[in-house]
C-alpha cells in the first residue's frame, strides 16, 4: 500500500498542477524552467518542421521553479525520498545551493519542497536552513536532513482536492508575504 | 558601416554578459530560460553519455528572462530591429504579452529591451505600454511601435565598457527599486 504522491501523481506533476491553478486563479505566476539542452543538429523534413537529431543535456545553473507572488521573487526546487526518517543530501546539487544563496543575497525568497512519499507528507523547507546543513555536510557533517528536523523547522503542506499540493498558503505564511 | 550590437556582440549575448556581471558582482540574479524542447528519443552510446536523437521545439509559455533585483521579481524579453523608425509588432508573440500581463497583475516588474541595431540604440520599455499597443493593434491599430515613442517613453540604456549593455541602472531608476 505504498502511495506515490497524491492521486497517483508524481511530485513534479503535482507542482505543475498547483502552478496552473495559481496562474488561472490570479494567485501567482510560477513556472518550471525547461531542461537545458544544447542542440547540435536539426533536420528540416519539410518547411514547417524542425526535427532535432543531435542534442545533449547540459548542467543547469539554477533550480527548477521560480516566479512571482505579490511582487516578491520566489525560487525553489523539489526533492523526494522513499525514506521515512531522512532526506538524503545526495538529492541536492551544488549548483542549486549556490543559486539559492545568490537568490537570498538579492532579497529573493528561496525554499525546497520536500516530499516523504512513503509517509505521504510534504513540507516547505526554507533554503537558508538547507544551505546551512549542506555547508556543514561539506565539512564532514551529516549527509542527510533528519525527518524530525524537517517536520519541526519546515511547514507541512496540507492535502487538498484542487490543487492536490497547495503549497502557496504555506509559502505565504512562512515568509509573511 | 552598419554595426550589429556593441563590440560585434548580438543582443542576447550582450544581455547574458550583463547578467553574468550582475551575478558575480552581487547586483542581481537574472537568467535566460532554456529553450523548451520535447525529447522523444535518447541513445546511450556509453554508460556516462546521453545523446538525444529525436526532439522537437515546443512553444514557450513565458518570456526569455527573469530574476530578482532587491527582492523584486523582474521579467523581460529582448527584441531587435534593423529599422530606424519603428519596432515591428511581428517581433512579439501573444504568449509573451499574456505572460507579462500575468506578471504585472501579480506585482512583478515587466519590460522589454528594444534594440535599434542600425542606430546602436537600446531602450528599456515598460511592458504595460507595450501591452497597450499590442492590444490596440489586435483591434486594427498600428502594427509597430514608433521609434519616437520608444525614445520618449522608454529609457535609453547607456553604453559602457563592462558590461556593454548595462541595463540595470535604467531598470532601477525607471521602476524605483
Ligand atoms: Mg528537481
Ligand atoms: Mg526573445
Amino acid at each position: 500500500n505504498v502511495r506515490y504522491g497524491k492521486r497517483g501523481m508524481g511530485l513534479e506533476e503535482m507542482i505543475n498542477e498547483a502552478n496552473s491553478y495559481y496562474l488561472v486563479n490570479h494567485l501567482a505566476v510560477i513556472h518550471k524552467k525547461p531542461t537545458p539542452i544544447t542542440v547540435v543538429h536539426v533536420d528540416y523534413p519539410d518547411r514547417s518542421m524542425a526535427k532535432i537529431t543531435e542534442a545533449y543535456y547540459v548542467q543547469p545553473s539554477t533550480t527548477d521553479y521560480n516566479g512571482v507572488v505579490n511582487g516578491r521573487y520566489i525560487d525553489f526546487d523539489a526533492k523526494e525520498t522513499k525514506n521515512k526518517t531522512n532526506m538524503p543530501l545526495k538529492n541536492f546539487h551544488q549548483h542549486q545551493i549556490t543559486h539559492l544563496k545568490n537568490v537570498l543575497e538579492n532579497g529573493g525568497i528561496g525554499f525546497f519542497i520536500l516530499a516523504f512519499t512513503n509517509l505521504a507528507e510534504y513540507y516547505l523547507f526554507p533554503a537558508a536552513l538547507l544551505i546551512d546543513i549542506w555547508d556543514k555536510s561539506q565539512l564532514g557533517g551529516e549527509k542527510s536532513v533528519p525527518y524530525n528536523l524537517v517536520s519541526k523547522q519546515g511547514i507541512q503542506i496540507n492535502s487538498k482536492m484542487i490543487p492536490s499540493l497547495d503549497y502557496l498558503p504555506a509559502l505565504k505564511s512562512f515568509f509573511k508575504i
